[in-house]
């Protein structure tokens, strides 16, 4: 099995490293700017091609790690036979997209960066394939690198996908609204951190919400008129803090 | 040094199990229902009373741990002479509610339960005192069980427990969301663990909002449609997941 990558970006270099140190075979990735890449390819061996007939003759399981607005054409683009197997890696993109007869889906449900590389280890990776000899290569692939492999459609993989997007693109906007705060006011904003790690380890504790706490659960209003004012030359965390304050309230008279 | 308890809730157990561990002495614990906390009581050999008259007599260090509502009542209840200290623990009340002439405050900035004691040694402890002999008392008390001790007026500390209220309350409520989300949906929530753990590694490295992803700082419009259209019957998330969104795309067209 010879691995390549449409695409040089944070999950291709991530997963190229992580399957090479498997001792997985990864045999090119396809960039128009080869030059940007020239380290990566140095350290790891991986040749970076902007030849696309090249890298589809040395590669047979392909893995496009295009923004998801271009799976659909580079699957187009690229010229393979029946022997070999396109897959994509985005949450939020069907598995349809990709029209080749072995397609499949490689989703590691984490975010990624090429500056630290990520064990896969204890990532789940979300897998899907349009046959069951591909979703065997692609759970093979997946076992090697990752514990935690789930088989999930596509919809269903949209939805864990929507679901990642408030657990970290919202909780990381909140804190970065937390730690900006801090900081116009002088406070190190550092002090946080233990509390918000340990904020990590009660939402996954028990049943959703059975662990909030706050002015808001409370329904402690004088506390939350308090911190509006407080924020009255803030206007974007204070929208926030009212709307989940709010929504937190009515939790509150429900339950 | 006899330190005291107004209050057995979840502050008042978990700073005496510590104060206990670091060779303090706990001498009493204030409550109006002393046969609640037999257990605690006989395991940390502490006196728990509902005679306000017998406390004062055992105790020189009393924290008010109640409601913040009810600090003031009681740091006039209890009857001190002038050799003794009176603390409170909140992070949202100043320290002059307390009339007494040695008063200061002991907030950690932690979430805290009785059914896991804290190891406080990396939990922020703010401190004010109303001198500096009490300033050096409160200092020394916290420095025996924590190594991250900051001095800080109310006004500062006001902010600091509204940063508190953002990265704990609210990021707790959005992670039950997703949770509650993927549960309707027949989805193992605990995939998301790993995810979220990151996300707070990241949230702390380097300057705010710099490592902001998803599909709201991309401008990827088709994608926040679509995950609008499936929370349509969510409204709850829904409303969230717009007000967010739309904050994080102001974000990104002023930057």
């Amino acid at each position: 099995m010879n691995i390549g990558f449409i695409g040089t970006g944070n999950m291709a270099t991530n997963l190229a490293a992580s399957f090479l140190g498997a001792g997985l075979s990864v045999k090119a990735m396809y960039s128009r700017n080869t030059l940007l890449h020239m380290d990566f390819s140095n350290e790891y061996g991986v040749e970076i091609t902007d030849d696309l007939s090249k890298f589809e003759m040395l590669c047979d399981v392909i893995f496009i790690t295009t923004p998801d607005s271009e799976i659909e054409k580079y699957s187009q683009l690229i010229k393979t036979n029946s022997e070999q197997t396109i897959l994509h890696c985005s949450g939020s993109t069907v598995l349809s997209v990709i029209k080749h007869i072995n397609s499949g889906v490689f989703y590691p449900l984490q975010t990624l960066t090429s500056q630290k590389l990520t064990n896969f280890k204890e990532v789940p990776i979300i897998v899907e394939a349009s046959n069951s000899s591909t979703l065997e290569k692609i759970n093979t692939i997946a076992t090697k690198i990752s514990n935690n492999v789930t088989t999930m459609d596509s919809e269903q993989r949209a939805k864990l996908h929507l679901a990642a997007v408030v657990t970290n693109n919202f909780v990381y906007y909140l804190n970065s609204l937390s730690r900006e705060w801090l900081k116009q006011n002088n406070i190190s904003d550092q002090l946080l951190k233990p509390l918000a790690i340990k904020t990590i380890e009660n939402s996954f504790d028990g049943e959703p919400f059975t662990l909030q706490t706050g002015p808001a659960i409370r329904h402690d209003l004088n506390t939350i008129e308090r911190h509006l004012a407080m924020l009255e030359n803030n206007q974007e965390i204070q929208e926030i803090y009212k709307i989940l304050s709010e929504e937190i309230l009515k939790r509150n008279r429900i339950n």
